[in-house]
């Protein structure tokens, strides 16, 4: 997985992605990151990028040739005419596990961050394949956006993840809740560890843990229940108890 | 407003935060940022932090005394008994731009961030105030979320923005989507700036673009349109006419 990152702050970039597991996955050529700086593809003398919205309002807005050059830049350097480019706005599609998922079988990714006053509309209708927004907030920029989609999609690229973390996440798939978890000391300011987790007796975990996400996530996220395929004839009785 | 991490990962947090109107917010010192390294509380001669979870099962669990130490030294810092402890986590609500507006009166808040495995049940249950996830999808520690939740934040606490962005911040308020900006050149590759920007007629061009945002709003995210109290009688005859 390749990504590049069109930005006015590729230092941000590069700093939030070099820490644990996605710094180690850059590190071991998993995946590679490119944060290119809109700023140098300027024509402009003084490298001025934006410029005052045509209209009037506040605000200034991120010019349609520094992006364009930019993203023409790294066609060229690719070797590719199609790319797979998101912009991050609050008017895209809500990022969700399943987008992670289709998203990460792309060989490159290119992620345009504008900020709040947005990106001249003329380039984004030339170049930009999805609008994508991480959730219902307003954010200074796409910078942190683009972080939080690389995250998710590095952790879905073969490789990045050992095999022992991989298969804990595939628990996450059944769209429940996590069960709670426990470490060493066994009791800490008077709390003990549940004794069905140091019973040894591994079906019994399993099912305590089971019915620990079910109540978890009826109580915090039922909508995540509603018409969920991975609930099996038993959780459904559960449920029902629990709702009883 | 006071921002204290507690986290594995304090520089992430420092190199995230140090951008754009969040670097100038803290320059100026209306807002403060404090990552606490929770390895900086750990008991253990090897400085450890996690242990193997109870039951078994894979992945390390972070264990409950470091964040409970780091989060007394916190306590006892500000001199406050009581604390607003945000848990980023999948488990949690999911954050909206209303929770950031109630959360941006709050004098002091404080993020723990966990890694994937999880956070020992115990010391969560005892200080933790809010559960809350940034999206539903997965991602490798709580890092990300916190600078998203705070950056979201830091918008909202006074003298943060200038008047001006501001204002134009308003507009979102009305929960439509932005209508599309342009600026200098008025033809860039044979795409003109729309007509109407260009007439100076001020009254025509907030009508377009309440309409621009109305249209895109109806084809990109219509259950914004359901119930939203801030349209007009105008906007709503100019739905009808779009839905024909």
């Amino acid at each position: 997985m390749n990504f590049h990152v069109l930005t006015l702050f590729p230092e941000m970039i590069e700093d939030g992605f070099n820490t644990s597991i996605t710094g180690r996955a850059l590190q071991n050529g998993t995946i590679t990151l490119d944060a290119v700086n809109i700023r140098d593809y300027s024509t402009n003398k003084h490298m001025r990028v934006d410029d005052y919205p045509y209209g009037g309002g506040a605000g200034m807005v991120m010019q349609a040739e520094p992006v364009h050059l930019a993203y023409q830049a790294l066609q060229q350097k690719l070797g590719k005419e199609r790319l797979r480019v998101i912009y991050l706005t609050p008017q895209g599609n809500v990022f969700s596990q399943p987008m992670a998922e289709e998203l990460a079988k792309e060989e490159d990714l290119v992620f345009l961050c504008g900020h709040y006053e947005g990106i001249d509309e003329r380039v984004l209708e030339m170049i930009v394949t999805d609008y994508v927004s991480i959730g219902d907030y307003v954010l200074t920029g796409g910078e942190l956006p683009a972080l939080v989609m690389m995250d998710a999609i590095s952790r879905l690229v073969p490789q990045v993840l050992n095999n022992e973390v991989s298969a804990e996440f595939e628990s996450f798939h059944d769209n429940l809740l996590e069960y709670p978890q426990y470490t060493r000391p066994e009791e800490y300011m008077g709390k003990r560890v549940p004794d069905i987790l140091l019973s040894g007796h591994h079906a019994k975990i399993e099912q305590w843990r089971r019915e620990q996400s079910l109540k978890r996530t009826l109580e915090r996220r039922p909508e995540l229940l509603d018409g969920n395929e991975a609930l099996t004839k038993k959780d459904k009785e559960y449920l029902q108890k629990l709702r009883g």
